[in-house]
């Protein structure tokens, strides 16, 4: 990770920003305790599958809402200083990793 | 969830099979909580977005393990009961929800 | 392509089966050379992105239909003949190599 | 279609980057005349799907390639303009059709 362009969001997220990511992400870590309890009851493959998606999705979610705000903050400033291409190519090789 | 063929793995997951795929959800359980670590510390979209990137790569390996199983067991003995298309036509309709 | 299990479809297509996915190639053909046309005339971007987006889907689509086929037939066949392992585990890697 | 907001690319594509683009179209639209043929030869369906995800995967990489032009034209002028939002919130809509 040390070859992105900062170690922090550009513009602070504020706590509502924070809270609301956090909330998803707690979501998503009780889903993927419920698998492992699944998994353990030993149940229906097909069930596990349809939860693992349903985590997929969450993620996916999270992902979009932190791209969004990366887009309306960090590279926009980045434009506004002239330096925007760095910031999108940057942005661009983590959106072809995420549709991996 | 209670429209899926079975309630559990049609063939018992042994203890082996278990341990394995629960090793992997804890260790993704893990990636999540270091995610909202690091929207609490506010740290860079970027370095956030590869860390959702690669807990999605982790969940997308659990899921083609439980589908190969499902595949081998489930499927495979559905089939020789002469049930197979219900079967497949229930994998399937979850594959194209996996790969939405 | 010269290590897959087989040359040909271990069922043959019927020409009914045939037809139908034939109609849908030909109309992403369609599509694409629409993207082309939209491209020659300096057309928007996101109205680009847009139509690629639903060849994307359409191709998808077929890929499903195949992949049925394929289990209902092929891999069925296999697993009546006790070769199943080997036509799953060629499936799977196939459908890794898709969701990318 | 209606509802994007511009009709042609906001700064024209040169004719250097409208062939690139058209050339990579053509090469996808031989792709998808060749799997027709191989549908109509009765061809072997893991061949076909691995031809398939080939198609998929060209596609994914123009839709990549003016998903970064856009991004370094259209939305960059329009954040210099200070519209910067309504620009961003389109492209997030379609990159999350994209990823269906």
């Amino acid at each position: 990770m040390e070859d992105t362009l900062h170690d922090h969001a550009v513009i602070p997220r504020t706590d509502d920003e924070k809270d609301k990511v956090l909330k998803r992400l707690r979501r998503i870590e009780g889903q993927v305790r419920g698998i492992q309890k699944m998994v353990e009851e030993d149940r229906y493959c097909v069930d596990i599958l349809i939860q693992i998606s349903a985590i997929q999705s969450a993620l996916k979610n999270v992902g979009y809402e932190v791209t969004e705000r990366h887009m309306k903050h960090c590279v926009t400033d980045a434009i506004d200083k002239g330096e925007g291409d760095d910031s999108i190519e940057e942005l661009m090789a983590v959106l072809k990793q995420f549709s991996k």
